[in-house]
């Protein structure tokens, strides 16, 4: 069974939480795709539901497949959230943010009664830390900010797309973070948050209810 | 003696801390405005400095001075950093920001060996909480965070300019957030700071060496 087939038997799965009526927070990447190309099915068999976005591309996804989406001023609060991971460990604590979304999906996910996170069982972790950690930091002085954030440990790298740096939808950079395993956890998200030119970072506590993983052989769902 | 006059004698009394060959950060704002011109006297007369700006509007004055200004990203560190105030308390903790660079003033305050703050009396307090802290946060669902800032009360209203947002040098949003006197201290600083959607808040801790206060009878020097 492929990567692929096991993210759509953990996106397809994340359906069968949602209900008539629920107002739904939509993720990012190709996990969350499968989600909505089954959730764009059950809304054409007339299922009612209206999505927030956390992307761009995810928008634009929903509305091809016909789920009604919203924007997040329209909402004060989410029936429920769906949205994949880079990794997740066991105490459900999530990197997230290797499509650059980090911020827009955080607060989705602040937003959701119901937080579900789905992966294939490669992203399913006992320790953090193989994935590098997105910080998301202000253009200004991030050569500066870039030091700071070395000095807990890492090796920062400037995310680029063609030659240039990477520019967020809130017009920031991305650092790319490797700390190593065991290296990552809430106190670390804390200590890079309060550093001065730091916005963000991909490191998610108490933002996972739910974890669905797809594997070889089927899909397990966890609860917290 | 006017109030611009006790701003006058707090930044010219700065000026003699400023030693030759020395990079000094430059903050914003009237008071520093005043340092400005009697540190373009000196380099008239031959004193050697060079500058490195907190915003446009300061970079233009010192230019027009003939105070050399060069980027933050051409340096590792300053010898010093002079900037102003909205409010100083007896611990040296600090209220920034209504002029609306605060992210920036605190980045090169944080670079400088010593940081010199200057101010008229009327912003030395026993207790912070006067004035109102702004707190830079993103556009992006700003409502969002307006209400996640509202909940360690205060009353946040969104800072504007001629009826639209006011926007930051880094593209942001400020709120303002009247806490009240003694409401304000360096614990409501990392609160507000990790709350997801906030950039940077204008209380500054850890960021004053000396504080210059100008008033009606003379000008007094304090160090922490």
């Amino acid at each position: 069974m492929t990567s692929e087939n096991m993210k759509r038997r953990a996106g397809e799965k994340a359906v069968t939480f949602i209900e008539d009526k629920m107002t739904i927070g939509l993720g990012s990447g190709t996990t969350v795709n499968w989600m909505l190309k089954k959730l764009g099915e059950r809304v054409r068999e007339g299922l009612n539901v209206t999505g927030v976005s956390s992307s761009v591309k995810t928008e634009k996804l929903a509305r091809e497949l016909g789920i009604p989406v919203i924007g997040i001023d329209q909402v004060d609060r989410l029936d429920l959230a769906v949205d994949g991971a880079d990794e997740a460990d066991r105490n459900f604590t999530l990197i997230k943010g290797g499509g650059g979304s980090l911020l827009r999906e955080k607060m989705i996910l602040e937003l959701a009664e119901m937080k579900i996170i789905i992966v294939d069982y490669s992203k399913r972790v006992d320790e953090l830390g193989k994935f590098p950690v997105p910080v998301e930091i202000t253009p200004f002085a991030w050569e500066k900010t870039t030091k700071l954030v070395a000095g807990t440990g890492c090796r920062p790298e400037l995310r680029t797309a063609d030659g240039v740096p990477f520019v967020t939808d809130n017009g920031n950079y991305i650092l790319d973070c490797a700390f190593g395993v065991g290296k990552v956890n809430p106190e670390l998200h804390t200590v890079l948050k309060t550093m001065t030119g730091v916005v963000e970072t991909g490191i998610f506590t108490d933002l996972a209810d739910v974890i669905v993983t797809g594997s070889h052989h089927d899909v397990s769902i966890e609860r917290r």
